[in-house]
């Protein structure tokens, strides 16, 4: 046995690892990982938090016991969320997150040389702040950028109570847990409250659950996001850090990231960039929108949609 | 916390689960899942391997503590494996398989109307022989197929010593692990005498390790198959019950798959395919072919091959 | 590290541990050990069970997913329930044992030269049948003496059916998990029929799960052997192989064996034993029957009794 | 289930545990445990050290991974460190700790009526503040005792440093983990160095691991004490927090607890003591010195010792 596969279970002082979170991807399926050195670790009113390293992953947030990002790979996830939607929009200047509060969300957006402003409103002031303080490899300054702006606030009555418009919407927050803080972010009514304050031809993205391990709640979501919106797509990518495929739901009355051509892509990811990318280009776009046969047909069998009074929830 | 969750958890009788597999990504992480009716467990000479009902997996062939076929999501793997090469040339009669001791991949390729022999040959009777006896979900019936010849023998000897020509050969084998049976099937002498039985209009594929997890053992593969045929694609999808992205690498000296466009692939599909398809069709084989850039990037950076004195192997 | 360490944890062929046990001491705490070779793994009418090798226990026999005997210390086991209840006696001939499957609890028996017939009861002809063939370092060739009957029936009916006198009655059961086979075999009633068929100056033990995990459950068992016995002790002993302390409760209306003095066992030891004991002596003895201060505190403030309509169970 | 079951498992929000310690007993068998509120969780100089709920233990000190103090049982641990030798000694006045941390040692101490003074000698005080200020269901004031003196420092450094005479001296450090902080307090030259400053009728005791699970370790303790003092005893407990039994060495040139009566135990707890105790009483002294024969047929077949140069030391 090599020496270093040696170190990396025993580490140097001999001892095997002691501290473990499971991941639970289902209530009897788990990944198990050994946590390293703790950066912070508490709990705000609305779910514990923790940023540590994790054997094999890297430095990680953890939110209610769900890797939220981790170094290795969250560009998977942030760039899959970010650029498709905002390379539809011919020219997005104003654009606004819910959610987000790593920080890496308004990175990737940032990049997009046309935007003026951008608006994160996340409910969570300590993730926030303890994101902001001992996670800069996520936000990369983002946080500090003249163009941003960090409300805390819940995203349901700010979105609500906004009288302005936005070209770009993007909902970056966590899985519609039973009981925890983001079901009201997925239902009918919210969307209709996003449409509100989105200009008639922007376009609007959310984070959507595994479609692999939760199919039928990846298909709610896509379903409605159809009840508000002319064109929509399920998009999907890969994520280590979240033990599998992950989806994603964009809408809009004018814009189908779909429709866009690999040529199409390459020209505006070269001319309408200020930084760069480490995921997404046009090859990786066909990758994310070419859904395996085996998930859309599960997806079309599901008819079911949310809304207030009939949500959608996990049990993981 | 509703009744299913409990059931699924507990079981009937109210007692915790209590015998697991881990599944080792990493030598530090690691995914738990209990193990529910077992239908065979025993150690052949070469292996260790157990037929089992896995927690969310459903019932699943494990080699020596990696889980090889589970029928929840085998044809995200055996139709990855063996349609795109399939399809590419153009009239596929004569099938030679390495491994594929499930049966699976010969189900898979006998759905072709065009073979009208597939050889295969694995190293392992027993395994052979209790998939065939207690795992029909897998093989439905390809070895009672009168087209289905079964050969018990190393593969790489049995190569070397074949003078027959093959249309297609496709090499469905465990990965090489350090000191396990199939080190000898991944490297240049070993593909070379592959080239010497196929057709010179011959195409072959090969498993080839997930290129997120293990991209070095993976570039090394689609590097070493590069020194021996001119027209070479690595591609990937996704397996479940492989925790995370699968890759495979197809050579030929005159057809390659990732040319195939969208309507040729729905043209052939349907004049050529005498059984149902679950995971491949057209969309499918865009999302395989089109590797996300990270993948892409890693791989290009990796310059080594594998020769039998320079062997590329796992450590897990 | 040292060689031995690294061979331990992962085995000649370099690969990590894959198959473990989970041991639940309670719901939330649980023992996690990998499984060795396999020697026999299956499902009775009654029960699961598995004899199998364990890290650091050895051979060992599971049922239901908890560890029985193994070869490690089983003797801390069957010592501590044979021995103070037969030296006790002042002439034990006829033994009857209700449950014991392993053989083992009948190999101490027959180490004492007074007995003419040991006569066992177990529910579990596959358990039973499964040890004798393959766990012979439990047994012993206990199964072959001439002075052994082997009795396959439920104890409780065949107790109850029986009309002979016995000297000794010791009863190795499972615990009486809820849903288990034996919970029948630990109420009042059960208790009066052993009466029944235990001569005037008889003797009768029974394990009693262990009296600091589950302290409610032994001081009923205690509490309804009360009810049906003039001279009742409780005793305890240690067992690894069940993570604990582990109790045992003697009834008889002639004799307790707390009441042996250090002398008087020395003495018995060496002049009624016709084989060697690993585990007993007077010293063990005395460890045994000087219960610490915290679990007699605990036991003495319990005053409920077990009845064929109030039975007590374990839930783990 | 019953319901306070299904909350233990999954808390009440409905999640499934997802922070878990595991306890390695060997490099392969481990306890795991899942970890409620984190009250203290940091690294100091010597070692890491965590307060937090554990899952049926209750709030717990860890250090290295090792569970040293659990409401739920320490009183089995540090009664039994303190009581037999307190109380093999006429009038203890002068009492000298080494170790001790959690102050929960000294609180013990204090509980004798004769005691005047106590210093207690840590390594590290970033524990000690720790224990004080969050764990005050440890020490339950002791360290503002009148009496008590805390000194942070090397205790071997300290002890040889020192001129005045104990009439008891306590050690309650650490195990001797390859490379951990208390390697040296297990050696001859220590023992040596603790007889300099002890009374000639002084008596001193040590922890001295489980004598079940390292017997090799205990037994070099308790040969290594016997080439300093002329009367010298083990003796164990049961600590369910330490999964398993445990052992200490008592040594002296005048006294020996093992001596000690039942009725003169009950006589001077009576007489003697200014506190109630949970543990230690006539009755639990006879457990805990009669030891069980294999432990010490096991312990008499090793006859090695320890010295600076040649030390002890524990791989887990």
């Amino acid at each position: 046995m090599d020496e270093e596969l040696v170190t990396e279970l025993f580490g140097e002082t001999m001892t095997l690892p002691w501290k473990f979170i499971v991941e639970w991807i289902t209530p009897s399926e788990g990944v198990i990982r050994p946590i390293g050195k703790v950066y912070v670790s508490s709990s705000s009113k609305y779910q514990e938090y923790l940023i540590t390293e994790l054997a094999d992953l890297g430095k990680s947030l953890i939110l209610d016991g769900k890797v939220q990002s981790s170094v290795s790979d969250e560009f998977w996830y942030h760039e899959a969320l970010v650029h498709p939607t905002m390379l539809s929009h011919p020219n997005p200047r104003r654009v606004l997150i819910i959610g987000g509060g790593e920080g890496a969300t308004a990175r990737e957006v940032l990049k997009h040389c046309s935007v003026k402003e951008v608006m994160m409103v996340d409910l969570d002031y300590e993730v926030v702040k303890s994101c902001r303080e001992y996670f800069g490899e996520l936000h990369q300054g983002s946080f500090y950028d003249p163009r941003f702006e960090l409300i805390i606030s819940d995203g349901r009555v700010f979105v609500e109570s906004l009288s302005k418009l936005f070209d770009v919407i993007i909902v970056d927050v966590v899985d519609p847990i039973e009981g925890g803080p983001a079901t009201a972010l997925y239902t009918e009514e919210f969307y209709r409250a996003l449409k509100r304050i989105l200009a008639s031809n922007g376009i609007f993205v959310t984070q959507a659950v595994s479609p692999s391990l939760y199919p039928r709640i990846h298909a709610i979501i896509r379903n409605t996001v159809t009840r508000v919106f002319r064109k929509v797509s399920s998009y999907i990518t890969y994520v280590r850090s979240y033990n599998g495929l992950w989806g994603f739901v964009a809408g809009s009355d004018k814009y189908n990231p779909a429709d866009l051509t690999k040529e199409e892509i390459e020209k505006r990811l070269s001319t309408r960039l200020c930084g760069k990318l480490k995921f997404y280009d046009s090859s990786t776009h066909q990758w994310m929108f070419n859904i395996p046969k085996p998930i859309r047909e599960t997806l079309s069998r599901i008819k079911e949609y949310a809304t207030d009074s009939n949500k959608a929830t996990l049990q993981v």
